[in-house]
């Protein structure tokens, strides 16, 4: 029986943790959940799976969810406080890190200091402190298992092989809703456009993230952190058919893929059950019904988020949190309708350019450098730089 | 240090293993090469690595092989007894199983009985007596690693993974080279026309099996007695490019492949260094600058060899030895021009048909159908039956 706190229990992959939870309930217990906002649907979970401990925002929201479950004996708590306790019980084997952006890395390390395995969805935290977190899971002796499709796909063809062989990551991209689009039409797409993904239902950060190719960039990143290999040994191919995952190469020859439907219950349960596979009984891809899986490079012109991001990554230190930070500020104005479509890239351009390299790189300095680009897109948004 | 036997070392997999041996000699060592008559390439290979024991057909060409070799310390052995033993000296690790056809199977479970680690190129081995090889295998601890890029390939998918979850094979088929010739014209194939395969170079025997597609259906049994899947839960889907050499199905929906380029030097490879890989340095298939994949289902109505070696596999017992046997000798027939192209497949179904089930399956048994077989291919090449 693994015991699980589910950290951003009511988003798009906490719903479907939850699902597998309920399927599998010999192998899985619920002993926290925690989300930020959604108190009717967390009420719900909690009516599911009776934890110990349920976790919100505030306490406004701890209140409204309480007066939701008046005969509940699970306790309600809030705020950064609260997610890190959630995320260090004892009684916890396993923690699910699927809270939106840059809330989820002081959860996951604390996570990782109490020593418990984490199931990571949120690829922010790799991006803003992957140097620091790796490092906290290693000296902790705990594991970091990917649960983003892509890197799912990379640490299922990684299973029992030679590591010393590993030569290349190349991720697969679905390109996104303006795959096709020219130049030009981008200038107008609306969030509405962008959040029309043709293959996976995701939320909408990462939707906007995968129309703009920055999703890819940070999975670069992430992938960079969880593999230990350097970001120029990590390519990108788009493959709109999303059928192929992603791929690992090694120096050999020989190339390992994984494949599959575009549905996230493969990589999440993946993660809870590793090594294990849970059965269940997923449709897989008819190739030759389907005849053909199409790939071509990516277009860091029309999509220059990508060359951002592997940019970041070379200069490193702060400069990939401020890249994440910017963006997370950008894909916001640009939903509220405040920034262009091409306005996400300028404007996290603008602040990968403007930021002043700190010296050292402890947390509190990559918490310096989000708060400083989200601080210059917002003054951007604002007309004022 | 890897001390191998190569039985078939004059053959197209073993000139690779030779080379691979060439390349890595701190890896590996030649202890016994085996060749049936290609007497001046043996000795060439007896010049560069300096076995201990030789191996030819016959006192004729062990004597032919002698007088190339006047100054070698390599003892020269020849005919069955000749192949056995290099198969089972005390002082070899692994013995390559290279040789052609029906050939292979005594010196392999010769191999397997004396605790030899056994690479097998030699799928008539498994197709004929699956259950006795495999069975010999296990009572003896030894393991058979494939070196056919299709299994090769599963066998990679396979390590490290949950084999409680694997679900299905799927191999993968280029079509050969008249994947897309009508029905009618089939039957004017000549021996040249079935010899210019799309993708691989092989021996002939193979490439003819390739251009029938009973390649694949010999595949599928080796496939059914290598990972101990039934052939109902092998697939197998024509993809042209030959980039993915075959996949795994899990019970999640999860799907591994293994790509590369057609190069059996990377199969080869994996096999002798598992569970490591060595540093080839092959080129890998660039998905973006090739733009797809391709895919079809197999027509087994051109194609009839796969069906019947479906139909042989469900069968059971001697079937598939008579399948193997009828094939071998058809094909041989057909590069005599003794028989047309549509009349292999005819052949192997006359055999499959006419071939009295023995009530119990030995050795004995399974070379007696074997042996049957080639004699009812050959009275119907005379045109007796």
């Amino acid at each position: 029986m693994k015991r699980l706190a589910v950290l951003g229990s009511t988003g798009s992959i906490g719903t479907s943790v939850s699902r597998v939870v309920a399927r599998f309930p010999d192998r899985f217990a619920v002993t926290a959940l925690a989300a930020r906002g959604n108190v009717e649907l967390l009420a719900r979970q909690i009516g599911l799976h009776a934890p110990r401990i349920a976790v919100v925002a505030d306490e406004a929201r701890a209140k409204r969810l309480a007066a939701l479950l008046p005969d509940s004996k699970t306790e309600i708590l809030h705020g950064p406080e609260g997610y890190a306790q959630a995320a260090s019980l004892p009684d916890v084997d396993m923690v699910v890190s699927a809270m939106v952006g840059a809330a989820g890395l002081l959860p996951t390390l604390a996570a990782l200091s109490a020593k418990k395995t984490v199931a990571l969805a949120n690829k922010e935290t790799l991006v803003m402190a992957g140097a620091l977190v790796t490092e906290t899971a290693r000296k902790n002796g705990v594991s970091i298992l990917p649960v983003d499709s892509e890197h799912s796909a990379i640490f299922q063809c990684l299973q029992g092989q030679d590591r010393s062989a590993l030569a290349r990551l190349v991720l697969t991209a679905s390109g996104g809703p303006f795959r096709i689009l020219e130049k030009e039409a981008l200038a107008n797409a609306t969030p509405g456009d962008a959040l029309r993904h043709p293959n996976w239902t995701m939320g909408k950060k990462i939707t906007i993230d995968s129309a703009t190719l920055m999703n890819k960039g940070l999975e670069v990143i992430e992938a960079r952190w969880l593999f230990d290999v350097p970001v120029d040994n990590i390519g990108v191919v788009v493959h709109p058919e999303s059928v192929i995952h992603s791929m690992a190469v090694f120096h050999d020859g020989a190339v390992l893929a994984q494949m599959g439907v575009p549905d996230m219950l493969v990589p999440i349960a993946f993660a809870l059950s590793w090594p294990d596979r849970l059965p269940l009984a997923q449709l897989v891809p008819d190739l030759a019904s389907m005849g053909k899986l199409t790939f071509e490079e990516p277009d860091t012109e029309r999509f220059p988020c990508l060359k951002l991001a592997y940019q970041a990554a070379r200069e490193g230190g702060a400069y990939p949190a401020v890249l994440n930070a910017a963006n997370e500020e950008a894909v916001g104005a640009f939903l509220d309708r405040s920034l262009s479509f091409p306005g996400i890239a300028e404007a996290v351009e603008d602040a990968l350019s403007a930021f002043p390299a700190p010296g050292k790189l402890e947390l509190e300095d990559i918490l310096a450098a989000d708060a400083w680009a989200r601080a210059r897109v917002a003054r951007r948004v604002d007309g004022e730089v």
